[in-house]
C-alpha cells in the first residue's frame, strides 16, 4: 500500500493524488486553507482527517517562558492508500509518523490512522502539564504580592487556554466520528483503541475546565489582594493621621499671639504641653482600636 | 428558468409573482417586515430563504472607525424559477449574486441558492478579523492605561457582536434546515457543499464566542488595573503624608510661645532641629516599608 | 357556534357553562386562581388556554415612566363552542378579541384562538421597544455620570424582564403545545400560522436575553465609572496635599523660635522664601508626573 | 384497606409491616436514615415515596425572623395498604393526612398519596412568600443604607434557597416518577391531578430561580452602594482638604518671622488677608467644579 | 471463584493474569497508569472497573487540618474470577474489601463489586462532612473579620472540590454504566442496589454543588466585607480630617504676624477663641451628618 508523504499542502504532487484517487475538491481546499480546523470527514471511498499536533516553543515576547504551537497534519486514508501533509519541522508530527511507521502495518490504514491520532493526543499531556505549572507559580505570586506582570500573565494564558480547548474540543468530536461513523476506516478490532483515545481527550479536556477555574480563582485573588492592599494603606495614612493630629491642634493653639493660654508663663511650659499632646494621642489611638476603626 | 431580481419588497411585481408562482402570504409578509430575521421556510413546492449578508461601513459616531451593517437578502427558489429581494447598493450582496450567476446553471436552482449563500458565510470573515483587530488594539490600550474611553469600545463591540452572533446562530439553524429537510431545493450532490458552509458558520460562531471571552478579560483587566492605581496613588498620599508629618509636627512645636524647649537659645537652633526633622522623616519611612505597608 | 364572553371568572355563568359542555374541574379552578400562569391543555374534547396579554400604563411609582401590566385571558375552546374570560377594561385583550370577531368564522375555532393568540403576541413587541428605548437612555445617562438613581432603574428594569421572559417562556412553549398536539383545536391549514407565531416569540425571547445583556453591561460600566471617579478624587486630593506640602513644611519652618534659619534678616526674605516654595512645589508635581504617579 | 400511621421509623412496628407486606430492605432503610432526600420509587406491588412538607417556625438565631424547617413523610402505597410515617408535630403534614382522610377514598390508595402530595406541594406556596416579603424588604433597606446585617441576611436566605430548591427539584422528579412509571399506584384517571400538581412544583422552582436573581441583584445594589459611599467620603474629604489649604498656606505664611510680607504693617491686614484667604478658597472650589473633579 | 488480591500494578503476577484470563492490554495499561481516572469498561467476558476511594489524612501544608487523599482500586471481574489491586495502606479500600469478604458470596462476582463499590460511596460523605465543617468556620472567620489567611483556605478548599466533584462524576457515569449495560457483571437482583448508589452518588454530587456555592457567598461577603471596612476606615480619617480643621485654620489664624484680629489683646482671649472653634468644629460635624455624608 502506498504512503504519499506531502511537506506542504501547496505541492502540484497534491493535485495529481487528487485525480489519481478521486479526492473531493473541498477537501483539497481545506488541506491547502491556512488556519483548518480539526476534524475526520468521510467520503465513500476514503476518509479524510485533519489533526493539531501541538508542542512547545520559546515565547518571543516573554523570554525564557513557552508557548504552544500548532501545525495541523492532513490525512487521507483510503482502503489501498495514505496521504499525509505535515510540516515536516515539527517534532510532534515527526513522532507521530515515526510511530506509524514502526508499529504499523500495510494491511490497516486504519491502524495507521488510530496510531497517529494516539501519539497527537498523548503528545497534548505535557502541553496541560505545562500549565499546571505556570498556574502553580502564578498562585504563589499573587499570594506574595500582586502585580501587573501576574495579571498579564494570567490572561495571556487565559488566551492560550481558549486555542487549546478549541482543538481538543474538534478533536474530541472528530474522534467520535472515527467512532461512530459506520463507513469509516476504522475496523471493528481497532474501536476499543479510538474509543480509549476518546477517553484521554475527555479528560484533557476535563484538565483545561479545571485550569480555566484556577486561573479564575488566581483573577479573584489578585482583586481581593489589591483590595486588601488598598485597606492596609488607607489604615496606614489614618493611623499618620491620627498621630500627627494632637501634636499639630496643640502646637497650633500655643502658636497664636493670644493671652490666657495655660502653661503660658511657666518654665516647664514646653514639658507639660509636650505630655499633653503625647497622652492624647495615645487616648485617640486606644479609642479608635476600641471602636474597632482600626 | 426565469430569475427575478428585485431590489425592493415594496416592489408590486413581488405581487404578480407571488399570485403566478402561488406564493404563500406569510412569505410575503416576511419579506416586507422591516427587521426581518434569518430563516429558511419549506413549501411543498419551493424554498423561502432570509440571509443578512454583513459589510463593513464608516461608523458615524466614531469617525475612522468601521462598524457592521447588515441588508437583507430574501430568496424564493423553486423548481424552476427563482426570485431575490435584495438592496442594490450592498457590495456583499452584490458579490454572493455575481457569483451564484458565473458558477450556477439553470438547471439547478439548489446550487444557485448554495452559491449564495456560501459567498455570504465566507464574508462574515471579514467581519470577525475587523473585531481581532479591534479586540487586540484596546487589550494593548488598557494595558497602557485604562481610560472611560476604552471601556466605551469595549461595550460598543459587545453589542455589535451579540447583533452578530444572532445573525450567525439562525443562519447556522437555517443551513441545518437546507441539509435536513427532504422538501428542500438542495439536491444530495449539492448535500456536502451545504455541510461544509454549516461548518464554517460553526467556526465563526467559536470565533465570536472566543471575542466574547477576550472582551471580557480586557474588562477584568479593566477593572483591575483602575483598582491597582487607586492603591498606586494612595501609596502616593501616604508617602507624602509620611514625609510632611515630622516636619510639620517638629515646627508646629518650635513656633509654640512656650519655654523649655530644646534648642531654644542655641545660636545653632535651626540646624539642628532641622537635622532630627529629616532623620525622624527617615526613620518614618524605613519602619513602613519594613513593616511591609508600603 | 355561540361564543360566550365573561369579564370574571368568578361570575356564576362559568359554572352553568362547565357542566353544560363538561369543563375539566382543574381548568376551572385554573382560571379562577388569581395570578394564573400562561399554559395550553388539552382536554379529549377541548382545548384550555391562559394567555398574559400586556400593556404599558403609567407607574405610579416613577412619575413620567411607563411600567409593564399583565391582564390573563382565559379560552375554552371546544368543536362547537368558545369561551373566552378576560378583563374588559385591558387594551390589548380587547384589540385581540376585536380581531377575532372581525377575521375569524364560525366554523373554525382554531383560527379564533390563533388571531387572538397571534394579536398578544404582536403586541409584546412594543413592550419590547420600550425597555430598548429606556436600556438606551440609562446607557447615555452612566456614561454622563453614575448615579443611584440609575442604578435603581437598572435593577428595576431587571426585574421586570425577569417576569416578561417567564410570561414568555410560558407563551412559547403554549404555542409548541399548540402546535404539535395531535388532539389540539388548531387544524393542518393553520399549523404554519402558529409555527409563525412561534417564530416571533422565539425572536422575542432573545431580545429579552440582548437586552439582559446590556443592562449587565451597564452595570459593568456603572460599577468602573464609580471605580474611576474614586481614582479621579484621590488624584485631586494628591495634587492638593503636594501643592500645600511645601508651603505648609517652610511657612512652619520659618515659624519656629530658633535662631540660626536663612534668610531670617534679610529685608527680602519673603520673597525668598516665597519663591523657594514656589519652586519646591513644581519640582516635586513635576517628579511625581515623571514617575507616573499621577 | 388498612392504613398504618407511624410516628416514628424507629418503630419496631414498621419491622413487622415490612415483612407482613414483603417491603424491599433498602426502603426500610432509607425511611430511618437521617436526612433522606425525597424521591419515588416502585416495587412490582407496591409505591414507596418520601416527600419534605415545609414549615415556617421561628428562627432561633435572629429573634423576630422565621425560618424554614422540614419534617419528612414517608408513604409505602400498595393496591390494599397504605403505611405513612411522620412527624406528629409537624403542622404541614397533619394538615395533608387530614385533607387525605377527609377526601380520600379506600378504594384508591393513588388518590390518597396525591392528596398528601398536592397538600404538601400547596403548603410550598407560603414559604415562597415569605421569602418574597424578606427579600423586598431587604432591598428597600439596602437602597437606604448599606450595612453588614444586610449582607448577612442576603447570604442567610441564599442558604435557605438552596435548600428549598433542591427539596422541590427532587419533588418534581418524583412527581414526574409518580405520572410516568406504568408500575406506579395512580391511575389513569388522576394522571391530569398529578400533571397539575407538578405544574405548581415548575412555577415554585420558577419563583425560586427569580428570588435568586433578586438576592443576586441586592448583592449588586449592596456592593455598588459601597462603592459609591466610599466615593462620597473621599469627595467630603477633598473638598474639607481644599477648604482647609488656603487658609492653611496663608496663616503660616504669615507665621513665619521673615520681614518683606505684604499688609504687614498695615492695622487692617487681618481683614486684607482674610478677605485674599476666602477669595482663593471661593476661586479653588469652582476650578475643581469646572474640571468636573467634584 | 478464586479471588487474586494484587498489592500493586507493576507486580509480574498481572501479567499471569492477564493471560490466564485474556485481560484486554489497553486495561492493563490503564491500571498501570499513574493518576488512572474513576471508570467502568466491559469486555465480552468481564468487566474492568476502577474506583477513587477517598480518605482524610493530616495537610503537610497546613499542621491541625486534614486534607483529601485518593488511592485508586482497580478490578477485574468475570464470571469466575475476581482480582482486585489496590493499595493495602489505604483504610477506606480495606473497609471495602473486608465488607465484600464478609457479605459477598462466591457465587455472585457481581455483588462483591457492588459492594466494594457501596462501601466507598459511603466513605465519600464523612469526606462532604469535612468540607461542611470547614466551609462553616470560614464562613464564621469572615464575617468576625476579613483576613488573606481565609481567602487562602477559601482557594485550597476550591481547589479539593474541583477534584473531588470530577471523581464523584466520574463515579456516578461508572455506575450508570454498571446499571445499564446489558454485558455488566450485576444480575438483575442487585440492579436496584447499583441505582441505591446511584442515588447517593447523586446526593454527594448536589452537596458539593451547594458547597461550591456557599464557599462563592464566603468570597462574596470577604470582598464586600472589605470594601466596607475600607469605608469605614475612610470616614474615620474624614472625622479626624473634620475635628482638627477648624482648629489648624483657627489657630493659624492667630499665629499671623499681623495686627487687627479680633481678641487679639483680651486678656480672655484664649477663651473666646478656643470656645469658637470648637463650636465651629461641632456646626461641620453636624452639618455632614445632616447632609448624610457621614
Amino acid at each position: 500500500m502506498p504512503w504519499y508523504q506531502l511537506d506542504d499542502a501547496s505541492d502540484p504532487r497534491l493535485d495529481e493524488l487528487a485525480s489519481q484517487y478521486d479526492l473531493h475538491p473541498l477537501h483539497i481546499e481545506d488541506a491547502r486553507t491556512k488556519d483548518e480546523s480539526v476534524k475526520v470527514d468521510t467520503a465513500p471511498h476514503y476518509t479524510f482527517a485533519v489533526f493539531k499536533p501541538v508542542r512547545l516553543e520559546p515565547d518571543p515576547d516573554n523570554p525564557g517562558e513557552q508557548m504552544l504551537a500548532f501545525s495541523p497534519i492532513d490525512i487521507f486514508a483510503g482502503k489501498d492508500f495514505l496521504i499525509t501533509i505535515s510540516d515536516p519541522t515539527c517534532p510532534t508530527t515527526h513522532q507521530a509518523l515515526e510511530r506509524a511507521r514502526r508499529d504499523g502495518d500495510d494491511e490497516h490504514p486504519g491502524k495507521l490512522v488510530y496510531l497517529i491520532l494516539d501519539t497527537i493526543v498523548d503528545l497534548y499531556f505535557p502541553a496541560i502539564d505545562h500549565f499546571d505549572d505556570r498556574i502553580d507559580q502564578l498562585e504563589d505570586k499573587v499570594f506574595d504580592g500582586p502585580s501587573p506582570e501576574i495579571l498579564q500573565s494570567v490572561f495571556a494564558i487565559k488566551r492560550e487556554l481558549i486555542d487549546l480547548r478549541r482543538v481538543l474540543v474538534n478533536t474530541r468530536d472528530a474522534s467520535l466520528h472515527l467512532q461512530r461513523d459506520p463507513n469509516t476506516i476504522i475496523d471493528t478490532d481497532h474501536q476499543p483503541y479510538v474509543r480509549d483515545t476518546y477517553d484521554h481527550i475527555a479528560r484533557l479536556l476535563d484538565s483545561v475546565e479545571t485550569q480555566r477555574d484556577l486561573l479564575n480563582n488566581t483573577l479573584d485573588i489578585y482583586l481581593s489582594s489589591v483590595a486588601n492592599r488598598t485597606n492596609e494603606v488607607m489604615k496606614v495614612l489614618t493611623v499618620l493621621g491620627t498621630i500627627a493630629l494632637p501634636a499639630l491642634a496643640i502646637s497650633g493653639i500655643y502658636g497664636m499671639n493670644l493671652k490666657g493660654l495655660p502653661f503660658e508663663d511657666s518654665p516647664h511650659g514646653a514639658e507639660w504641653v509636650g505630655g499633653i499632646t503625647v497622652l492624647a494621642t495615645a487616648v485617640l489611638l486606644y479609642a479608635l482600636r476600641k471602636l474597632k476603626w482600626l
